[in-house]
């Protein structure tokens, strides 16, 4: 017998929990068949990656606080190397960043730098759950990452209809008046409204201001997510960000540097210039109540990190847009690539569909049988392909009959072998399940 | 009248708890006396500080990856810019620094790597608050951070008498029977057996072994915090850590390079080798249920950061001590710069006393009046200097008739100025309180 000093079921819930373990559980996947084309994983396109950039990037920032701060040698050391500022240290990069590509006026003040995305959302679900009367809504499927944050708080997530609008209002309203009739208190909606993981579904700009009329009637805060926004896959317009259509403080605004600059630093941001009154009568941004959290949970982002974030923003003018030029292409081509490799392996009106997405890295695929770990699992070990099993984006943990592929982290080459591998894998599994009505 | 979107009273009560607005308070005192001597600050010391070398640090942990872990030049990129492991990459050099510094062997598995030592408190006590009779205790005074990554899981800390032995067995016994009878569940005990913050106070040997007794008795976890056990003011051996004399994985061990390589990396990290079993019958270390934890808080910790201080660890065989030579000796003479600085100004047998520690960067000094919030901004305004109110480290609130000095980050000239401007403060007090008896 192995020596046991403590059960899991002593420890919080959430370490036992599907959302938790869900990412583990692909990983694991992953690492046991290396030799398996992943179409299965969201991190970028490594093709450019170059970890020699990080000197130059490391100076850029340094010459920042001096030349353009006025900062002397020993402040520019302290600055890097010194525990720092809780809301972080490239906030008025971060909100010249937003004016440039998303024509968004940001006060710095109301920006709080986080170690990554995930930590920003932890930090809001943290501050939103004061008790057990506390319910978020999110659209449906969710990134696991939110329903993640949200377990560790005891913050329970109720779907929302997505659908082909991004989100469906009126199930979002009457499930808010559910709740409410249950007691209940509505915290907000976490959307992702451009090219969203995992559905790679988007809002257009009417449906982005039917939402956000609809969060002021019903006093509905809600948490945009926009990792994905600068890449879309055509040449038109993007569409203003929930955010920059927010006349009213509705919306608290997610960022993420690690699809636009890099992974590594682990650098996000959160928006949140809601106005907060204070016990003792004083008004302040909700990113001050933010960082009173963070700093009980990370202290502040590393500057190190943040300055390598820094320096990419001053070496591109700001603009993320201009920086991700040969990304955005990539992106753009692997996705078109992935979805005429499907049109050409799937015959219209079979019984396998798909969408496609207007950018972003993301396609749901969805079939007439059940796609759950097994499968995956007899995916990766007989026929050589990844993917991730949409049930895992639901929280009732049921198998849903689609699957979601990736293309931010493979090549044409890669995708064709993956989509041969794939078809191969539906067309045993559709002859197995015998004739199917669509 | 500004507008107002929320109220405090709506989020999370630990924002509006004094623990977490314990450390913004001290901030705000700092940043509106500048030009005030700071006795408070616990950051480590300037005078050594070059950001120049960080790429230096950088290309030193590139080349191990390449030289030492065979790693081709795409995956060193990817190890540094791309997502990665949860539980850190440079694990396996944290175990070296254990073995050569503390005589501690560690597989590296049992490590998480965290955003500093701060996230490694947040993800144990998070793992550890299972539900509402979940209590913590906490040798008191009480290192703030603890007490507020406690706020934020809402786990109570009850205060176990600290005293000359660094923690008061009796005493811990006593509430730990007491905690049960009150159908409580004592999920562990925090100390700083080395120079604690705030008390300077260290445990000998002897005491350690007798805790460690306890906590097998009492089935109790120890959670062992050690940020200055490198900085002994003395020539002789430094103590093992209970880590180091745990044999019965009674001790969860919290480290930082904070205070050894630099605080703007962001790293410190746990060392957890509870063996847990699982809900599907599997036992593995409770590192791995952290890990599970850091996924949905910060998904890793920089590579970028860690890779700084994976350079920083081996530019000196792993060893920090040999690292810190410099940086022993300013703090060494700081803290007996210090202790001999009070003596001179204030007498012997006088109402005023202080504890001389064995090393670290805190002494507390002890006065015949309150020592609160409102004297700590009457000293900074009238007399420019600034400290730390006691009352900040005890969780009740309540003024305590002591102050904290750090010895940290001041020069000796520094610690002069202080201290005259110190006395002149107590004496004034005390001409205001009258005579009295000690």
């Amino acid at each position: 017998m192995e020596p046991v000093d403590l059960t899991v079921d002593t420890l919080h819930a959430s370490v036992d929990d599907p959302a938790l373990n869900s990412m583990n559980f692909l990983n694991e996947v992953a690492q046991h068949y290396p030799d398996a084309v992943s179409l299965a994983a969201g991190r970028p396109y490594e093709e450019f990656f170059d970890s020699g950039v990080l000197p130059a990037y490391l100076d850029r920032f340094r010459r920042h606080l001096a030349d353009d701060l006025g900062l002397s040698p020993a402040q520019v050391d302290r600055t890097l190397l010194q525990y720092g500022r809780t809301k972080g240290i490239v906030h008025h990069l971060i909100s010249r960043n937003l004016a440039v590509d998303e024509g968004l006026t940001v006060d710095p003040e109301t920006i709080v730098v986080t170690v990554g995305c995930q930590e920003a959302m932890f930090l809001v679900l943290r501050a939103l759950r004061a008790g057990p009367a506390d319910v978020l809504f999110a659209v449906a499927p969710t990134y696991v990452g939110l329903t993640g944050a949200a377990r560790l708080v005891d913050l329970p997530v109720r779907p929302v209809r997505g659908g082909p609008d991004g989100i469906d209002l009126a199930d979002l309203r009457a499930q808010l008046h559910r709740a409410r009739a249950e007691g209940l208190r509505p915290r907000g909606c976490y959307v992702m409204p451009d090219f969203a993981n995992p559905s790679g579904v988007s809002m257009d700009v009417a449906q982005r201001r039917r939402l956000l009329d609809l969060a002021a009637e019903e006093e509905l805060l809600l948490i945009e997510d926009n990792p994905y926004g600068l890449f879309p896959a055509g040449d038109g317009d993007r569409p203003p960000t929930l955010k920059a259509l927010d006349t009213r403080r509705r919306v608290v605004y997610l960022g993420s540097f690690a699809k636009t600059v890099l992974p590594g630093a682990r650098v996000g941001y959160v928006v949140a210039d809601q106005r907060v009154a204070g016990s003792d009568g004083t008004v302040g941004p909700l990113a001050d109540q933010l960082a009173k959290i963070k700093s009980m949970v990370t202290v502040n982002t590393s500057p190190i990190a943040q300055a390598v974030i820094g320096g990419a923003l001053l070496a591109h003018d700001c603009s993320l847009a201009a920086a991700n030029v040969r990304e955005r292409a990539a992106y753009a081509r692997n996705l078109r690539h992935l979805t005429d490799g499907l049109a050409r392996r799937f015959p219209p009106g079979g019984p396998v569909g798909w969408n496609v997405p207007a950018g972003g890295f993301f396609v749901v695929v969805t079939v007439p049988f059940p796609v759950d770990d097994a499968l995956l699992h007899r995916s990766a070990r007989r026929y050589g392909v990844l993917w991730t099993p949409m049930g895992h984006f639901y929280d009732d943990g049921a198998a849903v009959r689609a699957l979601r592929l990736s293309i931010s982290a493979v090549t044409p080459d890669r995708i064709d072998l993956g989509l041969d591998r794939l078809a191969a894998l539906i067309t045993d599994e559709l002859a197995a399940v015998g004739p199917v009505r669509r």
